[in-house]
């Protein structure tokens, strides 16, 4: 099973993570890291390599919320590593896609998988519902 | 100035407003509705519904967690509304565009801008960082 990273300003991972189980029930190997106000990008690069210790040499995702931002800065280093791969712009549909996908697939598939996800599940439902 | 309102599962909404106010400072017409647990969509109806009754009229960009599901369901009836958008597959990019963007356009021009942030936020850092 490859294991999930959702990477974060501020704590919203936590509870996304909760919201996604909502739907797919509880998961192991996926865990949030926040940059928390005031925290500085060591400090929070500690929490992240902290956070992937136990998973050293194990396929791993790492879905990051914005493009750019400390969270993206310092985990976009792990990328060098051969079992680590790192996708932004992480919504709910992503983190569902990788919960539901990491298992039968490879890690390079996988993110390739939920970034096609990701962009899919951005609807404007205006032009889709309202046809004229 | 348009209003937003994030509508997830669970309770990330509120947190992921705050994530954004990191970076764009505090945040005013801008609001979460959380599906939780065990609620029922009419009471998530009616929460929305609570939500956005003192906007009525106004124009309002509503920010779907998900494709598919209750908060989405829910929310899809309200594009009946000519005052009304939605858009599905919120990421932190799209609510960040809608904060930022939502002064000096219209709500149509917004929820285009608001789900092409959306999309062009979904990067595989990889390909991107370790071109050969």
């Amino acid at each position: 099973m490859i294991n999930v990273v959702v990477v974060t300003h501020g704590d919203f991972g936590e509870a996304l993570i909760r919201a996604a189980e909502m739907i797919v029930g509880p998961q192991e190997n996926v865990r949030a890291v926040a940059l928390l106000p005031e925290e500085s990008p060591s400090g929070f690069g500690e929490k992240l390599d902290a956070a992937m210790e136990d998973w050293a040499g194990q396929d791993t995702l790492l879905l990051i919320d914005l493009f750019g931002g400390t969270p993206c800065n310092v985990s976009s280093r792990r990328v060098l590593e051969p079992n680590v791969e790192v996708v932004t712009g992480m919504n709910m549909a992503m983190l569902i896609e990788a919960l539901t996908s990491r298992d039968g697939t490879t890690l390079s598939e996988l993110v390739v998988q939920v970034a096609e996800a990701g962009q899919k599940a951005v609807v404007n439902l205006k032009p889709l519902l309202c046809k004229k």
